[in-house]
């Protein structure tokens, strides 16, 4: 069992690899994605991964087996696992509780060649309908409170594998970097009785200069602050404290694919993480939190000053940044 | 004149390098360390580098020549600019300054192929006494609110230049990692009214199991909840809120230099980031905080779980971590 402990002088919590501890030796040896090589995650090959979760299969066939056009599998390292109490329990000074949650991955498309940029846009958006479908499910375990969804894509983002896929790991606790934006949302609320999301989309809107794109429901923006060159947010242009559907994330496929799509034209396909925060469990509808969507090329490195600080230095201003997307042919 | 600018939803503060802006093709075109090309840091290059702010020079010879131990200079590029007034303004919604600061480089050593845990013992002491008096200095300024001391170690940690050196950073507002630090730190204190860091000393001493080593003065720990694997704090065994040497820096040397060989050894020299934390100018002493030299190995990739939650995933346990290096033989 994993084991999830707080510093009790950063506030954060991490998740620590108890049974299967890595030595030294274990670093730098890096298993590269072989180009050509044998992929869990393509079609035919399903009994090489846990068994399946869910899967789209349009023409009925069986599980583990091929036919699928989208399948989502536990992950065969899982960083939490799903069974297990929490036991929270003190070392001393110290507060730690087992590494209880889940790990899943959501391959998007049989196809090993292709991205979130290239494949189908109905895939994207089955997609984002399965991302929906597993947070609903995993909400009804009690001991959960969160769900992140992510990806990793390439490399240098962190992809062990080359076939396109998301993750999603199920939290015991609302991670940090959400309790601060939620905490941060709040404040303004309290204040201006309005949601800083969707102020930040009026100004931004009337403004222009840092607008990517927008269809009837959604918008991509360069944010004010960006960690990383070319970070981009995509939102729900009305407030929704949540990551649900609505029957409309056709659109929301539309202009996700159109991002990276952008991305891979002014980067060059550079690796990226993207991620999606929502309002978590226990208060999943509210005035004051707006879901969203947060993609970051990989392009700079994370160094001292970084880690001492959590100051970023961003050599493109999002202005520049938007500008370049708005204005690359796709 | 780089911009600081603040996201409202993280309260995360960003630099924005404005003029300078990175476009899209310059990304990728990394700049190699080149193994026995020209070295601006080294005797005889003096010229090349901007001018001197201090050095040590054992034969009196003249600023900005050969003959000196150790070297501060400007960042020829820096983060921040010297000159200049912050003028704190709204653009809307959003808050954002002028990026006045100080970036210097402290070159430790004129032999280009040593590092910190090579160099003679009397040049690491030197260092960390002159990182001192930078940050006396730089406190005169009374737009400046703290400095972070840090050094990136190889090129995966973010150097860009090969031979060794480390950096500061003077800063307008008082980070917010360390800020968020402090803040624990307080709340411990008003429940316990004991400093935090000296409960964590007692706990760690008394069990040993995530002690690497110690001396008179000083304790290098693995820390309870590392972000990552051999994750290393040292820390004064007696309360001191600030890096104020107390003419004891020699000891300080030894020990930070023995853990650099341990993690040399351990690790087969990996690249790693090193940070130094203290109280914040206008409260350098107080019963709360503990200054401390944080050591990150660079091991494992920041990907998407991590950008989206703040929460780390470790593959070492700090116990084992601790271990390797006690047993290590440097």
């Amino acid at each position: 069992m994993p084991e999830l402990r707080k510093d009790p002088i950063s506030g954060r919590w991490v998740i620590i690899s108890i049974e299967r501890g890595k030595r030294p030796s274990d670093f730098g040896m890096r298993v590269s994605t072989k180009k050509g090589g044998f992929c869990a995650f393509c079609e035919g090959n399903e009994h090489t991964t846990p068994p399946e979760i869910l899967a789209i299969r349009p023409d009925k066939s069986k599980r583990d087996t091929p036919g699928w056009t989208l399948r989502v599998v536990s992950n065969k390292f899982p960083a939490l696992n799903i069974e297990g109490q929490l036991n929270r329990v003190g070392e001393g000074i110290f507060d730690k509780m087992n590494g209880v949650g889940a790990h899943e991955i959501i391959i998007e498309c049989p196809d090993h060649n292709l991205t979130l940029s290239t494949m189908p846009v109905k895939s994207v958006e089955d997609a984002l309908c399965v991302f929906y479908d597993r947070i609903t499910d995993l909400k009804k375990d009690s001991r959960l409170k969160y769900v992140l969804v992510f990806k990793n894509e390439g490399d240098d983002a962190g992809a062990s594998l080359e076939h396109s896929h998301s993750q999603l790991i199920a939290l015991p606790i609302v991670p940090h970097l959400v309790q601060e934006e939620i905490e941060h949302a709040k404040q303004y609320y309290n204040y201006k009785e309005r949601c800083i999301f969707c102020d930040i989309i009026r100004q931004e809107t009337e403004k222009g200069t840092r607008v990517i794109s927008e269809n009837e429901d959604f918008i991509a923006l360069a944010p004010f602050a960006p960690r990383s060159p070319f970070e981009t947010l995509i939102l729900p242009k009305n407030h929704k404290s949540s990551f649900i559907p609505d029957g409309r994330f056709n659109l929301l496929a539309q202009i996700l694919q159109k991002t990276l799509r952008q991305i891979d034209k002014v980067l060059n396909m550079p690796p990226y993480n993207m991620m999606i925060h929502t309002s978590p469990f226990e208060n999943e509808t509210n005035d004051y939190y707006h879901w969203h969507i947060e993609i970051i090329p990989k392009l700079t490195k994370i160094a001292g000053f970084e880690w001492g600080s959590g100051f970023y230095i961003n050599p493109t201003p999002p202005e520049e940044a938007a500008k370049f997307m708005r204005e690359v042919e796709i």
